[in-house]
């Protein structure tokens, strides 16, 4: 029997990153991508039916690379910095959920810190959502092996069913591994 | 921006198959399972904006194993064999396409015969679902090794985005593998 008109929403969670590409904090071309396609094929018109759940996840910049040309002369420059990301964060996560009000479609964003692939996993089998929509480069084997991939990670490692969605051949940058 | 009323449906092949446990052409519990799942938590009422695609493939039964007890004593002794694979394979499909037709969603079922894997890819290629669902056992990685899973390698060498939908561990047969 199909869900009745008035049953729970349908809780889908979206990982979103930032671009690789552009300094400033623009979504991923697969980020993007796996939004419009959930709007697109699941959501469609029927929006008061789901909740959208965007988790951005900050990475940690382990080796400060970029901070190279950053000089830090008090413990305010650090955290300068940490507003910084906070904020670069914040600007991402308004794109997806500026657009879900326009549409009408509810939602909810947060921000964690920490290895993407793990923080993911954790965040879903914590707040439990339906299933898991996560934006992939869609990388052949040759270049998995270098750069990983976080999809084959959720889909073995979080409760909740994932659906990797592979960014459009047309939209893939020079550098395959960019995003 | 969500798709507007009277686009063409968002296209969702479902692979099913027969229980290993009854012995009449029942739908799996993980087949079911996904179907279920793909009806509350994806078409819920929005009925007309999707169409449901049924792939059932049969498995030729290379040793023989079923047909232990039986004679072949003429050519049609075979055929007979082969027309009882096909009525239970229709069977199969037939309770599926009976519920889409009772809830109003459009669908279609077919059958092929081959290596599950493989031919559920094949066809995933050909016919360009917008996403292929399948049920999984949700085996542990001990018993993925000795029985393999589908959903691995669809979402491998499927072209379209590959959701799996574990059963049920309140459903689960005593021998997990059975299904």
């Amino acid at each position: 029997m199909a869900a009745a008109e008035g049953a729970a929403p349908t809780r889908i969670m979206v990982a979103v990153n930032e671009s690789t590409i552009k300094g400033y904090p623009h979504a991923s071309i697969s980020s993007t991508g796996a939004f419009h396609w959930t709007l697109n094929k699941i959501v469609r018109t029927n929006t008061s039916a789901f909740k959208l759940l965007f988790l951005h996840v900050q990475v940690p910049d382990e080796d400060g690379f970029d901070d190279m040309d950053s000089i830090f002369a008090s413990p305010e420059d650090f955290r300068t910095m940490k507003r910084r990301d906070k904020i670069r964060g914040l600007h991402l996560l308004e794109y997806f959920v500026n657009h879900c009000h326009e549409i009408g479609v509810a939602c909810e964003a947060w921000i964690k810190i920490g290895d993407a692939k793990e923080v993911i996993c954790h965040e879903a089998n914590r707040i439990q959502p339906d299933f898991l929509v996560l934006g992939s480069r869609g990388l052949g084997p040759f270049q998995r092996v270098f750069v990983g991939t976080v999809s084959e990670f959720c889909v073995k490692h979080a409760d909740c069913p994932v659906i990797a969605i592979k960014r459009n051949a047309s939209q893939t940058p020079q550098d395959p591994v960019d995003d």
